[in-house]
C-alpha cells in the first residue's frame, strides 16, 4: 500500500519514521511540504521516500497513493480531508479536524459519502498505560463504570504566541483528555463544568486563558467523571486515568524512564518523569499508524473515526462555554 | 487531668482505650451511657475507669474532670457542648457538630466566651499518609497550590435506614473530605459545583440521595480542586489525597495492610485495602488524643478548632444545594 | 489465665503493655525484676499488675501462675526455662534460648518432659509483611519452593562492647534470619557458606566480628537461598523476603512509615524507613502473644518452638565456622 | 562510516535494523551470512543494504568498509575477531567471545596490537534500568559499594539440545550477571562460591547442568555480592540489581510492559513482566550500538572492552568449578 505524507513538520517526520520501520505494509511514495529544505530531503530519504515534493497535489493526483497523512497546520486539515476524500483515499489526519464546527463535520461527511477510512490522531488511544486500562475496562474487569478521573499536566506551557491562536485549553491541551474519556467510558458526555484559574503564567489569563482547569462530567449511562490540566509540572508529563466501576477501579501511574530508586538519608528517591512529548509517546505513535494500517488492509473501521473527531470539539466548546458563563452547559447546547 | 467520656458506644470506646493505654496525661474518670450495660461495665474496668455512669451530669457537674469527650449520638452534640462550656470544661466531639448552622454558631460561641479549648472529631488530619502530605505542603515543597485532588471510597453502603436520616452523602460522608481540603490548601473554599448518581443502589436514590458524587471547589486563594465519593468500592476502603503546586507534587497512595505481592503467570498480585474503618485508621484515633491533651497540658489552640467544625458544614451545604439545583454554589449562599 | 513476667526490660514492658490491651485472656499478675525500680513500679500498676517483685522465685513458686515469659538477660533464658518447665508452668522465652548447644537441649528436653508449652520470641514471623509472603507459600501460590532470599539490615550498628559480647553477626543479628528461612522454606537447611566482610565499622573487625555478610543455604529439598545483613542502613530498617518457585515468586517490599510521595523537580520522593525496631516491629510483638495466649488457651503447638529455638543457633553456628574456615559447612557437622 | 555484518541470524537484524533507524553515524554496506536466503534478503534491502553476502571475507577484504559487527555463531568469534583486527577493522562482537580461554586472550591481544576498537556485546549494561542503577553508583550516591544482588530469571528453559552445548548456565546465563557484577562494582571479582540445584527439568541435570543457581561473590575491594538464576520464572523475564552501599542503596524493579494496575476483591494486580528477551532489551541494543559508534566516531574506549569480555568468562570457569567441587574457588585457580 503506497502513501502520501502532507508536511513534513515534526510530526509528519514522526509518521515517516515509524512506518519506514514498523509498519511493513505501508510504502511511504511521496511527501510534500511547502516548506521542504535540505534537511528534510535527506531525512526522507534516510527513510526511503523516492517522491519529495512542496505540492500536496503530487500525492492527492496520484492514483497509486491509497492513503494520505495529514499533518499540516491545522487550518488546512479540513481541507485537505476533503480534497482526499473525494480522490478516493484513504485519511489519517493529526488532531483536531477543525475548530468550526460546520467545517468538522464537512469533513466527516465528505469522507464518508466517499467510503474512505478515517482516523483521526489522538494518539493517547495507542499508549501502552492508557490502553492497558482500557482492556481491563472492556474486558468488564471494573464492572460498570461509575467514575472516570483523568490527571493530564505538561512540563512547560506553550509560548504565549502560541496560547493566544491556540484556541484555549480546551481545545488545544484537555482536548486530548476529552478524547481519553469517551474512550474509557464507551459512553457519550451530556454535560460539563468547567472552572480554571491562572496559576501558572499571569500572560495566558492576559491572553485570555487559563493554565490550571478541572471539568467535571456528566456521560449518559450514569457515570460522572473529571479531568484536571494544568500547564506545568515541574517534574515532567504527568498524565494518568482512572476508571472505578462496580466491580473494582483500573488506574495507571504516569509513566517513567526507568524504575531505578535510591533509598538514602533523605528517603526513597525515583527519577522524574519525561519531559518531552515524543519520548513519552513514542510507542504509541506507532501503535496508531499500525492500526490505520490494518484497518485500511483488512477493512475494518477505524479505531478513531471522524465521528471521534467531531466530539472533543464538541465538549472543548462547552467546556469553554461553561468556564466563561460560570455554569454547567450540555454538550447539546453547543451542537 | 482528669476526664469524662459521654457516650459508650464505639467511638467512645475506642477514645476510652487510647486514652488508658497512648495518653498517660489523661486519666478517665467516669463514662457515661444512657445505655450502660454489663458488658461496657467490663470494658471501662478494663481501661481502669472507675465512675460507670448512666447520667452525663455526673460528668458535667464533677469539679474535678476538666475534660470532656463527646461521644453521644449527632443530636447531642450541641447541647453537650454548650452544658460542658458552661461547666468550664475542656471539649472534645466527634463530628458534626450539628447539621443546623444556628446550633453550630451557638456552640462554638459559647464554647468561645467559656474559654475552653473545643476540638472537634475530624481524625484524617491525624492519619499518618495524610498528614505526611499536609506536612510536605506546610513545608512548602509542593509551592503555591494549584490544584487539590481528594477520592475517598467506602467498602459498603451503610444500611437504608442510616441512608434516609444521615443527612445525605455530602453531610455524613464527604464531610471528612470537605475538612480535608481546607487542611491541605490552608485557604477556604469560596464556591462548590456538585454532581452526583445513583450508582450502587438505587434504594439510595430512592431516599433522597446519591451514592455517587463529584464535588469542584474554588478557593480563595486561587487553587481549584475536585473531590470524588463513592458509597461501594469492593476492594476496601481508598483514601487518597494529591496536592499538585508550582514546585511539585505530594501525594499518598492508599493505606494497605502489607505490601506483599505475587508475581504469577497472572500479574503481579498485591492484597486488598482495609475493609474496616477501624482498623484504617488506628492511629489517627490515637494521635488526635493525644493532640487534644496537649492543647489542655501546654495552652495551645487545638488542631480541628469550632470553626473546623463549621466550614465542612457549610460546604455539605453547599455541595446539596448544587446539586439539586444543577449549579455552582458559593459559600456565601448558605451562610 | 494468670501471667508472670520475669524481666521487666525493654522488652517485658511491651509485652507487659501488649498483654494488658491486647490479649484479653491473659492477665498478668506480677512482673519480676532484680532491678526494679519506681519508675517500672509506676509502669507495672499502669498496666494493671498488682504483684511487683524484685525475685523471680514468686513467680515460679506461684501455683496461680500458669504461664511464664522470660524476658531476663540470654545468659540467665535456659536456666529459667528450666525452673519454669520443673514448676509446670508454660513459657515464652526470648531467643535465643542459649549459646551453648547442650544448655539449648537441656532446656528444650525439661520442657518437653514436663509436657508444658514452650514459645521462643522470633518476633519476625507473625510481622504483617512477612506473615503475608509466608501464607501465601503455605497456600501455594508459588508452587514449589525454588529459591529463597532475605535482606536484612540494621539503621546502626551496636556499640562496640556489645559486640564484643553478642556471640558475633550470625547469633545476634542473622539468627532472626535464620529462623526466617526455615520459616518460609518449610524445609531444613543442610549447608551454609558464609562469606562477611568489616565495611561499616574497623571496630568490629578488631572485636573478631564482620559487620557485613552474605550466607548462602542448601535445604533439604532442594531449595536454594542466600540471606544479607548490614550493620548499617543510613536509610533505617531495611526487613525483605522474597520466596521464589515454580508457579510464582512471593516478596514484600520494606515497612514504611507512611506512602506518601513528593515528585519535584529533583523526581518522585518518599520517606524513611523506621529507624526505631520498636516502631517497625509494633504489631508483630502484640501477635505473637496473642498467638501464645491462643496456644495453652486451646492446647495447640506453640507456632515458635523449642527445635526452632534449637535450628537457628545450629546454622549461626555453621555460618561462623564457615566465615573462619572459608569453606561450607554443614549443619550436621555442628551438631 | 561503513560497516558490514557477518551473520544474520536473529541478533544480527536486531542490530541492522537498529543501525538503519537510530545510528545515523554509521552506513551498513554488506551483510553476510552463509545461510542467506530470500527473507534476509529483502530484509537487508528494507535496511537499505546494498550488498547481500554468503561470504564473511567480502566483508573483511573490503578496504572501505571501517567496522565489523560479528553476530555469527560462538564458536567462530574468536576467529572473526582476529581477522577483521589483522585487517584493521574496528569489531563489535557478541558474547562471549569464546569458552576458550587462550583463544579469548589470543582474539583481544590481536585487537590490541592491531590498535583497533574492540566492544563486547554486553548489552545489559545499556538497559535503561540498570544504566539508571550504575549512574547513581557512578555518582558516588550510595557512597562505598558494600554489597551487590543481582536477580535474573528467564521465563522458559532453553531446549535441552540447546542446554547440552551451551557451556552450562554459567557460561550461557549468568555470563551477563558476571559482566553487571563488575560493571556495578567497579572493582574485580576475586573469588566465587556457586551452589545450584535441579528445580525446573530433570532433562537438565541429566545433562550434566543445573538450572537453579546462587553464586556469591567477593570483590577486591572487600564488597561481596551474590547472583541468583532460575531458567524458569512463570511470570516472565525478571532482572533486578541492587547495589548497597555506605550512603544508600541503588536498586532497580523488574521492567514492566505497562503500569496499570486493577484493584478488585481479590486485591491489586499488575500485569506480567515481558516473556520475549527482544521485547525486554530493545532500547539496550539501540544504545549499545550508538556507543560503539560514538567511541569510534570520536576514537574513545568503547565501554565494553575485550578485558569486558574476558572476565566474565573467568568468573564463569570459577562458578562451574566451585560447583563441582563444592568450595569456593578464586579467579586466580582458573585464570
Amino acid at each position: 500500500m503506497k502513501v502520501g505524507i502532507i508536511g513534513a513538520g515534526r510530526i509528519g517526520k514522526v509518521h515517516a519514521k515509524n512506518i519506514s520501520m514498523f509498519v511493513p505494509e505501508m510504502e511511504i511514495k511521496t511527501i510534500a511540504d511547502p516548506f521542504m529544505n535540505e534537511e528534510t530531503e535527506a531525512f526522507a530519504k534516510r527513510c526511503g521516500i523516492s517522491n519529495i515534493t512542496k505540492d500536496a497535489n503530487d500525492i492527492l493526483n496520484d492514483p497509486e497513493i491509497e492513503a494520505v497523512l495529514i499533518c499540516s497546520s491545522t487550518d488546512t486539515h479540513a481541507k485537505y480531508i476533503i480534497e482526499a476524500a473525494n480522490a478516493g483515499k484513504n485519511i489519517f489526519c493529526e488532531k483536531p479536524i477543525a475548530y468550526d464546527l460546520a467545517l468538522v463535520h464537512e469533513a466527516i461527511d465528505t469522507a464518508k459519502k466517499a467510503g474512505v477510512k478515517l482516523q483521526i490522531g489522538f494518539c493517547r488511544r495507542f499508549d501502552h498505560n492508557h490502553r492497558a486500562v482500557y482492556d481491563m475496562v472492556r474486558e468488564g474487569k471494573v464492572g460498570k463504570v461509575n467514575i472516570i478521573k483523568i490527571s493530564s499536566r505538561d512540563p512547560e506551557p506553550p509560548s504565549l504566541a502560541y496560547v493566544k491562536v491556540s484556541g484555549g485549553i480546551f481545545y488545544d491541551m484537555m482536548i486530548h483528555d476529552f478524547d481519553m474519556a469517551r474512550f474509557l467510558a464507551g459512553s457519550e458526555v451530556t454535560e460539563v463544568n468547567a472552572i480554571g484559574s491562572v496559576l501558572v503564567d499571569p500572560g495566558i489569563g492576559e491572553a485570555g486563558d487559563v493554565d490550571t482547569a478541572l471539568v467535571t462530567l456528566k456521560f449518559e449511562n450514569g457515570a460522572i467523571g473529571v479531568i484536571d490540566n494544568s500547564r506545568k509540572a515541574v517534574y515532567g508529563y504527568d498524565q494518568r486515568v482512572e476508571v472505578f466501576g462496580s466491580e473494582g477501579c483500573a488506574q495507571n501511574e504516569n509513566d517513567i524512564p526507568n524504575t531505578a530508586v535510591l533509598s538514602n538519608a533523605d528517603g526513597k528517591i525515583g527519577g522524574t518523569a519525561y519531559k518531552v512529548m515524543w519520548d513519552r509517546y513514542t510507542g504509541a505513535f506507532v501503535s496508531e499508524m499500525q492500526a490505520f494500517a490494518d484497518a485500511i488492509a483488512n477493512d475494518k473501521e477505524t479505531p478513531v473515526t471522524g465521528i471521534d473527531g467531531l466530539y472533543p470539539v464538541l465538549m472543548a466548546a462547552a467546556a469553554t462555554k461553561s468556564l466563561h458563563e460560570g455554569r454547567p452547559v450540555k454538550i447539546s447546547e453547543v451542537e
